[in-house]
């Protein structure tokens, strides 16, 4: 049995819980809330990052890169992870899109201002950063629009791990109700599709004290 | 002949850089100011992040995981990609640390300071984030040292690309005259092991218009 640190509104979190799931890796799942990391999780990672996957002979993953190579070398189907030098070069290209910079003009700011000043005492929530961070979201949303122009999904026409950390940071808007896909069509077919899936139930069923998901977040029709 | 776009305090493209000269593949490179990235740069990646592979066939590898990973499948002796899962792993954890962390705490508010105060017009130096990034330093130092207490490298006894990731991070503060290793026996072994290596060579050459290097910057013996 595996174990997996997480924070439900952690996008590269919701990654390896999808890759999990989607290969029905059997694990359980433990909460840390990484912006005040326990001091155990910082014995198993001094960097006090998330995801942290422990595996069946108790070694610990560190970080989302980690952990999708980890499932990577255990070879199973279907196979998610193309081989082709373009793909696997295209798929790590937008890995760091997401993590660093959908991270850093959307995620961050978002999150900061609608989850922190609501967890974390005395934080005076700063309407200017949430809409930044909103309307820097249109730009990254047209470009996902713009790369599913000529294909059903983002990399390839058939499903790879890409499409899946991009819906997991999708879904972190969505559990907040800050995403409206409704001007991008081919962009709404995609993530409905992802989020349809059975490895999306337990992500769907996320549910933070205090922070209540948004009604449309469990929709699975467009 | 393949192309890498950089800059030369970017420690991800000094990585790429060294990756390259050890393994012997033939290329040029690209200078490109990453804070002010020219419009032909960003139609290769909207992202602007450096550094960028062009290979033979004219294909853009975006960014230094993908760089890596595009290395790494050329299959070229030494092997410095160890297979283990559990080293693979400590590897992909120390990326994230020094890509993330040490970047955040040192590299960035040093750089800024120390590097945007002077090319960039109308900023002032801010001496209490150079400070912070200097004291924050002496903790990575302090857990760099603790990683080599038990082996010559940082993952194993024998040389891994994560050395030359690391050592490519040091060199940008050894560039600046911001790194003494003096109370640090082992990691100042290690660091001027790497820096000798044949491939460090091109990097101890970089010289950058109004920001000469640290008189201490080419020295190769501890």
């Amino acid at each position: 049995m595996f174990t997996l640190y997480h924070y439900q509104l952690c996008p590269s979190s919701r990654f390896i819980r999808i890759l999990l799931d989607e290969f029905k890796i059997e694990h359980i799942t433990q909460l840390e809330n990484y912006w005040k990391p326990q001091d155990e999780f910082l014995l198993i990672n001094p960097a006090g990052h998330l995801p942290v996957l422990i595996d069946n002979s108790n070694f610990p993953i560190i970080g989302f890169n980690a952990c999708v190579e980890y499932i990577r070398d255990m070879d199973l189907k279907p196979n998610i992870f193309p081989d082709d030098y373009r793909k696997k070069a295209e798929i790590y290209r937008l890995y760091h899109w997401f993590d660093t910079l959908f991270k850093k003009e959307v995620l961050d700011p978002i999150i900061y201002e609608k989850v922190f000043s609501r967890v974390i005492e005395n934080l005076t929530p700063n309407s200017i950063n949430l809409r930044n961070g909103m309307q820097n979201l249109v730009f990254h949303i047209r470009y996902l629009e713009h790369l599913l122009k000529d294909k059903d999904f983002l990399v390839l026409d058939t499903i790879t791990s890409c499409d899946f950390f991009a819906a997991a940071n999708l879904s972190v808007l969505d559990y907040l109700g800050l995403l409206n896909l409704d001007d991008y069509p081919k962009l709404k077919v995609w993530y409905f599709k992802l989020k349809s899936r059975p490895s999306f139930k337990n992500i769907l069923k996320d549910y933070i004290v205090g922070l209540t998901p948004h009604e449309n977040y469990k929709l699975l029709d467009i």
